[in-house]
């Protein structure tokens, strides 16, 4: 009986949209079946044999206990079911064979209790089905309203809001059984040329030697072999390789269909028409989504692409073998494929990154014994007297003190340095244009080269409901004919509401850096005020780290807030189609979450230091808050711990709070809801069907907030690397975690997302390439003003004795004369030994006419610094340019290979046509809709 | 006879390529007219007339006065001819109704005299034949090898050379009898949405405003009115309107398909193939080119399109209409439309950018007198003695005898001028974008937008050669199966060549700019000499002015040997197709031109006056040249002198020598070998065919220097607009007269361009985006550096005593001490009352410890200067960035309209296919060619 229906469905495959809202039995028709005798189909496989992998483990060894718990709805619908022990675990309809390609849920209410409810949608061979599933599993019979458990319960509440959810829902499910749709691809094969036998040697030897680093994901097709493809129409499939009617279109491919049936589908009134999103938004559905391949481990665990994806992706211990993008692609999309290899070319790229920041790092390492600076800042002999650091309570200091951190200091300032920030700035143009590059390969791969922005955005539910209510304004007065849209007035108050809470946010990001100062500050001298030796010679150390650490977690607290601060102003501006809320809200939520991150580096890196006042003339905040200094060798070394710290610190807790642990307790909740002990839970779990267990998934909220987590780490990475060559190793371990995290997250945690098609990654892609312009003038920066870089190169060529940078030190430092103190900053108690203490500065000396004026050597300092600045930027901006110039967009034998292919299409159009009307001459039929919307579609 | 002619090559049109060998006449077949009789042809225009404006003024007064003179061989060919009188005289074969599409000329050799032939390409209705019209005209009938005059000459000379040729000809000639080809375009009309109410009101009322501005080209389409359009194929014949067959091609389109198979006939022997171009490089023919539309004054002027350009677009008197950029594609093709529509949108945006520099010039008229500075140098109560300007031969000087100078400074040299460049670095970006813009219309409205690269790039004859000679080489040895191209190694002493001579023309270049130097310093110096108190006085204007006529004549002569040497180069580098060829060369012209005419103007604006070192200390180069000072008030008036200077002259030099003087010179001199009267000239000229005409034209060289010309103007407007703000100005005058220039010179001076098919303009987009960025930087230097605008900003805030400019030019001035002049260099004869003299610089005075070293002073003002710099640089960086984001690419209701193009197209591409089969259907017949070919061609 099954196979008899599977044999209908297969063949009605011209079934005219009426009969779609029928039961699959009921679709034959005779019209039809003259359309299947001639010669399209005939040459293609004639017997339809259901294919083996869908038929396989149906019978598996599923547990039939009962159970009579109302809480748990899924539980309850099998209790009443005897036929359960053999319906399929897999992600089919009740008769097994249909396969159940989207799932929408809604609540319904009970006396004392809340039932769930699944309706699934389904589609088979070309076009869909719809089903509406009872709860009497067992009947699949059309729709028998009168035994439905929901109008049972609504019976009994009267509840006129639960009614009428109930009126929307089944209206919009009969607009859904109304409905039929045609869309997708078509195969044949070609071999892709082959190249010079050399460049064939070094590639096979190349393909040999990364072998076991590509994943194993099933049976190896030739790489060389490539199918001919063309998007999907009715009109067209004779054209098409229909051999296999069940997997002509795949699983993601089939939910996406449904999903844009979905879409389509309205429930409507006069002036009020709602589509899935406002009913899902409204709660008349609570959930719409599609259903995963199969189960990953257990009994019931089939091999499906899930699976797959989980043993070759999915795993730590697949760490360092590529991505199999192909087959995410297949299972999640387009969009989906393109974040992970997006992902993985950032991870590839950051590689040499890592290694060569890594061989900076050691030069520094190895050359910090040979740094005069810092001997001369640890040589005792020198014996210089700093001027204190705090008032009265901070007393005078040697330099020899600082010579730790000065040792540290030149670790990370040192001419390796300016040379690893060009390599970095040239680093990201290549990165970006390896990824054009990629993406265009992948974009061949996958047949997007055509695809255009075909279909048209469908407007947001919020968006129409208030063309809704204006349209209804409007009424009176206006003019008929023109179109009521949005314009910028309507949208003047929510546009006036996200400057201000954009202004406020960034403000409070700013208060909040200032709040950690003013701690910094006073930690510091109330520590400085401590009897302990122990707390005293570790104040630096300590002040650094807490500072930092709290910065951090303020960070990340204020990340969260942010990202739905950003939602909520972004649907309060109630944009026209998701295309534009999705660019908008990530634009909002980019400059929050940037400024965020970076305004504490940012105040480190370019004003700690900077506004400090001299001795005897400080700067004073918020009363009398001293401004901090840096210690002796720069800034750069708090900078370096801040970078450090932020981004471990926020790799690690948001990898593993939110992305493991918050999903962990999510769905913890949600099962601990069900009060179930964990064995019994486990038991239970065997008699789910698919859609119930995906149903205990989170949902997909989209790739963009990995995208941004991304973005951010690539302004780590690029924007301070001059002062962190480290970043780069640091971000690759972090995204080697990331991916399988992210992947596990995607096949374990999440219920399948809506496959959607798209080109590239969009605003992503802007957003990188504005990084890395900024990049290039922050580098400039951080080597000019927060390194001693140029002061270095100036001493060495203009003020040395002898042309080293002997002597560097005290030419840094100016004299202050302790007579000039300000009343009651003086040490206290005060050293009588001290006449004059030393500050490190470009200014007058007390016994000059213009005493504590900042110095021509300042003056002259500045001028070179910003030199660099301008020609660092220029050069740099030049040569990236010229990288730029250099590789083309497209790679070669891609746009060759596009070229060929187009025509192959042609040659196979015209073949398949011939024979086509070959074959309407022989018996003298002509199919009035044979070809003639060949150029819509290209 | 002729009537019927043409009917049957009318009705003939599917004829395969084998019967375009033969005379029109015997075309006919009777395959094809059942083709004709099916229903696609039948909906057209079944009765075929002549067109009535090709057959006007066949009958003009013709002079058939014989004369018999050898030397000049049209005449000849008449005077043998009697049925000269009844031949037309507009682009027609000798049967009066066929056009020339097309032609090609060779040199025949006679006793004491060369003879001139011409062989004439016509197509007709769709495809092409192929006339070779000989020397008896009066005779229509094929091939008559035995009388052909060439043959007659060829025997008598038995010279070898020419044998060959004439054998080459032959085989190409009858190559090119054996091909046919097939594009095109298809004409259906629909209305263009109307806008809103108000938006069609102003509309309208622009539209009527700017009429007069409008040229009168034709009858007036209404603007709303669009032809559907699609590339012509065979097979689609019956989706296009072919009612009037002898017009569906213009006559544009034919040349270019007719040029299009002579590119691909060629004279073939084993290893060896000569296409076209080869064989006009080999002198076998001697020029190839197509007609001219007809005349433009005279008796036989008929209304044609030449003449419609020549009044409505090549005249002076329309300089302020619009051009009729339509009219000029129709007629030249895209190549030379697009450059005229830049040309246009270029000129029109100059227009805001001349007022606003007209502004900031007449502000600065305004201001002279409010400048303190200047104020300050004019007043002689000052009484400042300036340090000599030259060793002892110059004496000390007043500083308020610069007055004038420093008055003229202001003009150009006040904080407008920041405000200017500002402006003029968005007013580039607001250009590129206008531009973008007004490109994508022209586009859309000439059917390009769906124009890829479907032709591949013919190999170049030369690259054919090069890699023939290689492969016969590389025969005794190398796999057959890898196809032979030309590596870098084959190119590498090309490419060394390019290299050498590239930097030697830059040297070269250098020297010449600073041989200018020189002799404006020894020039000052004589002058200083002479006695003459009148030479004296006007010693600095004579000095400037001489030097940057000198500089602009040495330019115009460099520029065209570079564009020589640069052909040369390219020549010798053997790129693979024309546009490589064209990429090079332009690439090198660039490079070879900018260096050129830039480099005078570098050197005044950022070494001039910064080379000079002190008084007692002065740098000295090749022996005893003292570097020349600038005046008092910055280097910025004679960089405006130059510039000046060099826009004008180069612009009138070019414009009237090379553009009108040459050319006219060149058809003096061809004319002068006929050696006739000029009242003989203007009667034979009546008698000339249109291709003897033609023939008298300078031939086409190409689009490119015209825009190199351009470019360079625009350069000059851009990188130093901060220093002349009279520039745009200046450019939109030459502009208003260059484009009737080039307008005149394409329509009269020169033979028809080959109508060449482009989307963009291609390499020039991106040479002015360059240029447009280096000026953001460059404009950024020269306010800056050349100009006083930070030293007096400075001044007013940090050094002024009282906040204002009192006091700066005594602040600007350093102070020495007469006696520390080397020996040798004081003024002779010495002025003792001048102890010490002032000179402008920021140095220690002669009192201090570090006496005439560089002040804290200069290195404050430098910082500030590179401040300036990058903020500047960045700020304006940003704009521009924020102005390309905020205007898109594609105007609005242009991608509204492509769409609904599209959704049109495919409407008529169903009608059109449901009325065929339709009319199959009823007949019963099939076409078996019909509709297969539709992806192909989009």
């Amino acid at each position: 009986m099954e196979q008899q229906d599977e044999q209908v469905g297969g063949l009605s495959h011209h079934g005219s949209s009426q009969d779609l809202g029928s039961p699959p039995i009921s679709s034959f028709e005779p019209g039809e079946s003259s359309q299947q005798e001639d010669g399209t189909v005939m040459r293609r496989s004639e017997s339809y044999l259901p294919v083996p992998g869908e038929d396989k483990n149906l019978d598996g060894d599923f547990n039939g206990k009962t159970r009579n718990d109302e809480s748990m709805p899924m539980k309850t619908l099998y209790a009443s079911d005897g036929s359960l022990l053999h319906l399929p675990l897999g992600p089919y309809f009740s008769d097994g064979q249909r396969r159940v390609d989207y799932v929408l849920t809604y609540g319904i209410q009970k006396p004392s209790a809340i039932r769930r409810q699944s309706s699934k949608l389904s589609d088979n061979g070309y076009f869909h089905r719809l089903w509406r599933s009872l709860s009497s599993r067992s009947s699949r019979a059309p729709l028998q309203l009168k035994e439905d458990p929901e109008v049972a319960a609504t019976e009994q509440q009267a509840n006129y809001h639960e009614d009428d959810k109930r009126f929307k829902r089944e209206e919009f499910e009969q607009n859904l059984q109304e409905m039929g749709l045609e869309l997708e691809k078509d195969e044949g094969v070609y071999e892709v040329k082959q190249g010079s036998n050399l460049v064939e040697k070094i590639r096979l030897f190349i393909h040999k030697v990364t072998d076991p680093l590509h994943p194993k994901v099933g049976p190896k097709r030739p790489e060389d072999v490539k199918s001919l493809s063309l998007p999907f129409s009715k009109e067209k499939q004779h054209l098409f390789d229909l051999s296999d009617r069940d997997k002509f279109f795949d699983s993601k491919t089939r939910s996406s269909i449904v999903y844009e049936v979905l879409k389509r589908i309205r429930w409507t009134r006069p002036n009020y028409s709602l589509g899935i999103t406002s009913l899902l938004a409204n709660g008349v559905y609570t959930s719409a989504y599609p259903l995963h391949d199969g189960d990953i481990d257990g009994v019931t665990a089939e091999p499906n692409d899930r699976k797959l994806l989980f043993e070759e992706w999915a795993s730590y211990s697949v760490f360092y073998k590529y991505q199999p993008i192909g087959l995410i692609r297949k299972y999640f999309g387009e969009k989906v494929g393109l974040y992970f290899a997006w992902l993985g070319v950032y991870t590839q790229m950051l590689i040499p990154a890592a290694i060569v920041g890594v061989i900076v790092f050691l030069y520094g390492c190895a050359t910090v014994d040979d740094n005069i600076p810092s001997m001369e800042i640890c040589d005792p002999r020198n014996n210089i007297t700093m001027c204190p650091l705090c008032d009265s309570v901070c007393s005078y200091w040697k330099l020899e003190t600082a010579c730790g951190t000065a040792r540290a200091s030149h670790l990370f300032d040192n001419p390796a340095t300016v040379f690893f920030s060009i390599f970095m700035a040239l680093w990201a143009v290549l990165f970006m244009e390896h990824w054009k590059r990629r993406q265009m390969r992948l974009n061949y791969v996958w047949d997007l080269t055509d695809y255009g922005m075909e279909e048209e955005d469908h407007n947001r539910a919020e968006y129409e409901l208030r063309v809704a209510e204006k349209t209804m304004r409007q009424d009176q007065g206006a003019a008929k004919d023109e179109k009521v849209k949005l314009t910028c007035t309507d949208r003047m108050p929510a546009y006036l509401t996200t400057v201000v809470m954009m202004s406020f946010m960034i403000f409070i990001t700013f208060v909040i850096a200032f709040g950690v100062i003013l701690y910094r500050i006073s930690i510091k001298t109330a520590l400085h005020l401590s009897t302990y030796p122990a707390a005293r010679s570790n104040i630096r150390a300590t002040v650094k780290t807490t500072a930092a650490i709290i910065n951090v977690i303020v960070i990340i607290i204020l990340d969260e807030i942010y990202a739905s601060i950003a939602r909520w102003l972004t649907t309060l501006e109630v944009p026209k189609t998701d295309k534009s809320f999705e660019e908008r809200l990530i634009f909002k939520t980019f400059i929050l979450k940037f400024v965020n991150a970076f305004t504490p580096i940012v105040y480190l890196a370019f004003f700690r230091g900077r506004l400090v006042g001299r001795p005897g003339k400080y700067l004073y905040v918020v009363g009398s808050y001293r401004m901090e200094e840096c210690a002796h060798a720069g800034c750069l070394m708090e900078l370096c711990i801040q970078l450090c710290i932020t981004m471990l610190g926020k790799q690690l807790i948001q990898n593993n709070l939110f992305e493991i642990g918050i999903p962990k307790l999510k769905k913890l909740l949600r099962k601990r809801k069900s009060e179930l002990t964990s064995k019994q839970e486990e038991e239970l779990h065997k008699t789910l069907k698919r859609y119930e267990k995906d149903h205990v998934l989170g949902p997909f909220v989209g790739i963009n907030p990995e995208y941004m987590e991304m973005i951010i780490q690539f302004g780590m990475v690029t924007l301070f690397v001059a002062s962190f060559p480290l970043a780069p190793l640091f971000a690759l371990l972090n995204n080697i975690i990331e991916i399988r995290l992210d992947a596990k997250k995607f096949v374990l945690e999440l219920r399948r997302p809506i496959a959607s098609k798209v080109k590239d990654i969009g605003i992503w892609y802007n957003l990188l390439r504005g990084l890395s312009k900024v990049a290039v003038i922050v580098n400039a920066f951080v080597i000019a003003f927060t390194s001693d870089f140029v002061p270095r190169l100036v001493y060495q060529y203009t003020y040395s004795p002898d042309g080293t940078m002997h002597g560097f030190v005290n030419h840094t430092l100016s004299y202050f004369n302790v007579s000039d103190f300000q009343n009651g900053t003086e040490p206290n108690p005060p050293n009588f030994n001290v006449k004059v203490c030393r500050y490190k500065d470009y200014r007058e000396p007390p016994w000059s006419n213009t005493s504590y004026e900042l110095s021509k050597e300042f003056w002259a300092i500045l001028a070179v610094r910003l030199a660099f600045v301008i020609v660092f930027q220029n050069v740099v901006m030049l040569m990236s340019d010229f990288v730029d110039w250099l590789i083309p967009d497209i790679p070669k034998d891609i746009s060759f290979q596009i070229h060929k292919e187009k025509l192959l299409m042609l040659d196979h159009f015209m073949k398949e046509e011939g024979r086509r009307r070959d074959n309407h001459n022989h018996d003298g039929y002509t199919s009035p809709s044979s070809a003639r919307l060949l150029l819509h579609f290209h």
